[in-house]
């Protein structure tokens, strides 16, 4: 017994010339049972988001005619295991950090205009940095087994900004992209610090077929110490297997992290293998570092619907004490952790 | 515009009468670059509103037969340009107002039946004030351009009431029609503030072709002074030009403040030329009073989505330090703002 | 009853298999006019939720064939008098009550599998104690009518679980079902408080024609002293009346509450009239105790809509104090309330 919601365009047919209305509801929900172990403390968990971030997603485009549109995107990070809402920010600095728990559209929150040549987008958007961070060069992406080398101390605009205009370039020239943004801090004129969480970023992508390459460079100024992200890179699909690396280089005033890793992705059947090495690197005395080996497998139960498992280790020198995400180890000793989880996309 | 989704009321064929389902998910994306200018501070800031407020709505009615339906309403307000929601309040007091940031639905939210007799419904609603504030006689509603007289430091209740019972009548005579509204503070009984946030209000609308009027009061108890809103507006469209006119009178304790906009609206082709001037006055030793001009402009790209822009300017006198949002102004001085925006309605 | 709604931006991938995509946006809206009186403290409310909580689901199925499916189901309660949201509790302990305001998944945030040998899913669910309190064995359900013996001061986990691994077993025997439930308090490893938080339940429910029934037994562990929770409850439907009793003995430390419930339903026409009878009481020198009688009247103008109305009142004795929701009354004094309501399910 189900009663069936069908979206009909009832605008369009008398009226509008172009009223094809859509709106899109989708979005993820990712649950898995997870175990962190470290020197210190370890922890049993359930994980929202092994494999992709749970997420509300509304968005929809528009026909404007001429080969324009109109788009929106409003997208919300939560928490499955327990229902709050991911936090947002309002200004791109501390101060602007809003409290967790209700939902914000803090993943995405952009209306623009688009056509042949690019699109130009408003609000809060992924940071020129996240395409390098996603699935599309990291085998895990912001999962369970997350990359060493993205989690470091330097955070702000890292992934997002508020306050974001954003240029989309189309591809041209077999391939290449360009992402260009300016982002506003928003803070009253006059003061020392009225250009903080004020800043810039650029990417370039080269997509065409088994290849893909990406470089980004993001700078968000603060009175304190400007925040700078430095990023670079690709992958190619031999078929069998898809290697990928990527490159960072992260500064905030005189703290500087680097890091990189190595991906390695192999389709058998239903089944994605996965794996990668990862490191993260404080520019310190004694070169605090900290170097991760994750492996995994996705059985996709559909196109929509999957079973995953990871596993990950971290080692710690120099000082440094990385540890899998809820648990606490060490400096110097070493964290492992594993799920295992249910991801369906809606 | 709008999307209905029709419910194929597969289930209601075979066992109810009157299963005809509908759920309307729509709302509204807008969001601007503008420059609010102080002789204190100034600021650059992504605008979320500028034409219309960003939202999300969900909502529908139900036939019950016999010229019965039943309806809901549930909308939130959310800043677009860094994903956070409008907050709300709770009691219609100060002590009620709640944490913004996660998604309420802070604009609207209620439940009701209506027939030919009219409408009664429950829960959060505009009040009575809010209709001679929005575009049917401001030129620039609730935005950019906001006016002067609708802006003061009285705000109980002037725009929303929670645990509100509402009275929508149906158009009678040709035009007039009555809402009626009674809420609730829900304070305990027995102390000298139990009714504190208790009040009611009522409006008189006349609209018939080109001729919109009303007239509306709203008054809300405290123990400290009871806020009182006396507003009227009226409209006519004369076809090429559209003229409007609000006068305001709020109250609360000893606290006086007064105020009107005249306005005007001529359509263009797809182009749609505003202008407003309003005024706000504060009954006080040195009548401080602010003036602002309001000009702009919105070319529809479609029916849903349009660009737009703004100018405005404030003149301060008496003392008072009105300033364009973002900015602020020292007494008897200017501030001016400037907004470029992309509104989307889905 | 469910709405599907399809969505045709994903519909028409051509490559899956099983791509039948389904989300049902569905919920509730109920507001009413209450009047709660006690011997301190009295009080005039709108009520949000008097015939069934007011919320807001997200939820959908997807067939992967070989008779298993992917579910999930994202669920918010909200109050429709002022637009806030319900509160979520991240930890199953007091430490992780979020804010209240912001919309939040507390209801239900689960994903999971199912097939033949019944459903697993994670997240946050209905402990196995919910089921007793609904409609299905209280004529009132978690409503204004509240029945006393489940609204005492040992409240962790009675309701609801975050961090819950669930297994929901088919029907079997003609009529017998199984819900098992494991959940986590997340806290680090190595402290006393370490397993605080977690805990499991099971439920055997009996469901065949007219006769319902369930037994559950819930604890979760506390350094202070695990909360325990005994449940059993049973109906007959007799066709012109519905007979139905709840039982209850809870346990938090050296803190024992226990009580039970009576009641009936008696359809006539399109109304429901019903009523109930339930206590609660204190292992404590003094026996404090309450009783409530609730009588009501449900009047359904269609499948989805419907008027009601609640008369009840409490009695109290050997220093007990409860009172109805609203009103606070003074040791071993009388508490009455009343509400005129209108619920809308979408």
């Amino acid at each position: 017994m189900k009663k069936t919601l069908l979206l009909l365009a009832l605008v369009g047919a008398a009226t509008a010339t172009h009223a094809q209305s859509s709106v899109t509801l989708q979005g993820t929900v990712d649950l898995g049972v997870g175990y962190a172990k470290g020197s210190e403390t370890s922890r049993t968990q359930l994980i929202s988001g092994g494999n992709t971030t749970s997420k509300l997603i509304f968005r929809g485009t528009e026909d404007l005619g001429g080969g324009l549109y109109a788009m929106f995107w409003l997208e919300s990070g939560f928490n499955a295991d327990n229902g709050t809402f991911h936090a947002t920010n309002t200004n791109n600095q501390p101060s602007g950090t809003t409290t967790p728990g209700g939902m914000t559209f803090n993943r995405r929150s952009i209306v623009g205009i688009g056509g042949p040549w690019g699109e130009i987008h408003l609000g809060r958007d992924w940071s020129p940095n996240y395409e390098p961070y996603t699935g599309k060069f990291d085998p895990f992406g912001l999962s369970a087994g997350v990359a060493l080398n993205y989690i470091g101390s330097i955070t702000p605009n890292q992934i997002r900004a508020s306050n974001d205009i954003v240029y989309v370039s189309p591809k041209v020239l077999g391939g290449f992209s360009v992402n260009v943004q300016h982002w506003l801090g928003e803070n009253p004129s006059g003061s020392q610090t009225s250009s903080d969480g004020t800043g810039s970023g650029a990417r370039l992508s080269y997509d065409n077929g088994p290849l893909n390459a990406a470089v980004a460079l993001v700078r968000t100024k603060y009175a304190a110490g400007d925040a700078i992200y430095r990023t670079v890179a690709g992958a190619y699909d031999f078929g069998p297997a898809r290697l990928s690396f990527i490159g960072t280089k992260n500064q905030q005033g005189t703290l500087k992290e680097s890091g990189w890793l190595v991906g390695v992705t192999v389709p058998v059947g239903a089944t994605l293998l996965k794996a990668s090495y990862s490191t993260l690197g404080v520019d310190r005395p004694g070169d605090p570092e900290g170097k991760k080996l994750a492996i995994g497998a996705v059985y996709n139960l559909s196109k929509r619907t999957a079973v995953y498992s990871t596993l990950a280790a971290i080692r710690n020198s120099g000082g440094a004490r990385y540890a899998i995400t809820g648990a606490t180890t060490a400096p110097n000793r070493s964290s492992s952790g594993f799920d295992l989880g249910f991801r369906h996309n809606f």
